[in-house]
């Protein structure tokens, strides 16, 4: 650890070191416990299956602030195509830190560490408790990742009142957007069934593709819902469409349409998947279909974390961030049917999940300040 | 050869113990043109790229009416399937010969030369010429099979005036149904694009398959003609889609569409294409076309080849056959733009291209019999 870094550029690099594809943690918890633990934080280890996930908490009073992230990284992508190695963590002159993970979300991580580190050493006696929900399944299939340990913290009886998820939310500047709830995840996967057959005797077969087609313009041309203020208008979108099987002289027996709902509090999920059927039973289709729920929508209304979220970034940034429910899903999904305030706050997302993937290292400065000011805001008495 | 055994199935036995798949002959052709040779053809083996191919003809006087056929045959399937191993011939104590080929269509070859035999022994100063078309590529990409022997044909003056294709024409009885005419066959490849993305910002993308969706349920249900006394309506029928990498959070970046059309001789294959371009413009498309014309429509109406073929049937089996357009491609159709008279008469097709594919040897005689009979209605001068 060079001395001519700041500490969070230090301990980001730590931790970008660390090849953590996902599920490999790759010893990334075992540094943030070695990091925590001194600072009075309870360290639980919690393995499940082949994932490695962390609990840490401090104090055991209300409100809990808990800080959420993941320590895995997708996959480096094609090397030749990376100018560093993507696990050899590298600033250039401008500032820029170049590692697999800078943005989404290791960067996230120590900013988290040291403004914690910071607030405990200012603020040894806080109200109120501190703790970090890290798994290294979030980029994964997130079975036996936050899911299990928001299962554990019931079970153990955590309350967990307010989380801020380091998910990198930001579009231009850092703290620019604040993620305040997510849209709801609806998978399904339909197969309409019709009758295989020679494409010279139309009239033995039953061509699913020609049975589904109006269905399909039905359903991409339906209106779910308007949205509301919290969220954009629910959208449908199809995936994946599969018949035949590149023979050009038979009519398939089945197609398989793979679809998606990303989708408002305005609907819920049951009834998009009785409008969806019933569009379907419209055009009399034999049709089988599987649900997959990903997430319910969740919404973190202002309130005190939102405030405090929102105050922060005013008073470090001079402006005031937009609260937004778009884009992809995290983790926070998992969180926020406990009944916890979540929002994600994080670094700039313009190269995540690419090559080159990177972050200004002014930027986690700035993280850990607004993540101190909020730390201050909910976790300390009022000084007037 | 047993002497137990019938000439015609003796013959066909001998051609079904070679494992003949496309475009392997296997020596077939060489046993055919050991038969004709002392018959009085001459024999023109014509090889062009893998593919064997036969030309043997008898006389130059018109008009020339010619047997043509393949021997090729289609894979054998799964071998746990077949009771019996698929190229050692094997008849049952029923009367069926069972073997890869036996319908389709080596047990025709066989009666094919057997009837001539009988027929040039008994009118050895016959009128007109007898030809033997002959192919190891039908039942493949048919690139180097009977188009080629047809441009040859051509090149060097033979005239086809009629033409028996030995196809398995039959249903249900040997000559229920003789085909005098084959519908079109009009191939598509359509790419519709889009823009990839991912599915939670459906704004920064454009979804091809719900673009393609209307556009779809129009070209399924549109009429494209009623056909005509000769041929049913024309066809569309899609036989694969395909789009997405199985991936449920990505919208594809384009979809493709395989489709055919078998189409009348009430439309042309320059009208389909341009209908269809009509209408994926209409839908304001960002599409890319391929069109392969597989073959057009052809049809011999009532005249001398197929009045024979009529009157040999209700001499031999008591009944007159049903004129029909209907089904698959066969080779017919590169020899009827020579101007050739052509019709499919050969073996009951119910289990062509299957397991345990079979024919009745009764059927084979008979079969004899009317080709025989409809050299003489053809090929002999009146006797009154």
């Amino acid at each position: 650890m060079s001395d001519t870094q700041s500490p969070v550029l230090a301990l980001a690099m730590e931790l970008l070191r660390r090849p953590s594809i996902t599920p490999d943690d790759a010893g990334c918890q075992q540094l943030m416990a070695d990091f925590l633990a001194p600072l009075g934080f309870t360290i639980q280890p919690l393995k499940f299956a082949e994932v490695e996930n962390l609990w840490a908490v401090r104090g055991q009073a209300r409100p809990s602030l808990v800080f959420a992230g993941h320590t895995d990284v997708v996959p480096t992508g094609p090397l030749t195509r990376w100018n560093t190695p993507p696990f050899e963590p590298t600033l250039d002159e401008n500032g820029i830190l170049y590692a697999r993970g800078a943005a989404d979300m290791k960067g996230s991580l120590a900013a988290m560490m040291i403004a914690v580190k910071d607030f405990v050493t200012d603020y040894p006696e806080h109200t109120g408790a501190i703790g970090f929900l890290i798994t290294s399944d979030e980029e994964g299939p997130a079975i036996n990742g936050t899911v299990k340990v928001v299962e554990y913290l019931q079970a153990h009886q955590y309350p967990v009142d307010m989380c801020i998820v380091g998910e990198p939310s930001s579009t231009q500047t850092v703290g620019d957007v604040i993620k305040n709830g997510r849209r709801g995840s609806l998978n399904g996967r339909l197969t309409v069934k019709g009758i295989q057959g020679h494409i010279a005797y139309p009239h033995l077969a039953r061509n699913p593709i020609h049975q589904v087609a109006p269905a399909l313009a039905a359903l991409t041309q339906e209106v779910w819902d308007q949205g509301n203020a919290f969220f954009p208008a629910t959208s449908m979108q199809i995936s994946n469409i599969q018949a035949g099987t590149g023979a050009t002289n038979v009519i398939p027996g089945e197609v398989e349409i793979l679809f998606n709902f990303r989708f408002s509090t305005e609907v819920t999920a049951a009834e998009l998947q009785a409008r969806t059927q019933a569009i379907l039973q419209a055009h009399q289709l034999d049709y089988d279909i599987q649900w997959t729920l990903s997430g319910e929508p969740f919404l973190t209304p202002e309130g005190s974390l939102v405030d405090a979220a929102v105050a922060a970034i005013e008073s470090i940034q001079g402006f005031t961030p937009e609260l937004s429910t778009s884009g992809g899903t995290s983790d926070g999904r998992f969180i926020a049917p406990m009944g916890t305030q979540v929002v994600e706050l994080g670094p700039v997302n313009a190269s995540i999940h690419q090559v080159n993937e990177h972050v200004r290292a002014q930027d986690l400065e700035t993280l850990v300040k607004i993540y101190y000011r909020i730390l201050q805001h909910l976790l300390t008495k009022p000084t007037s």
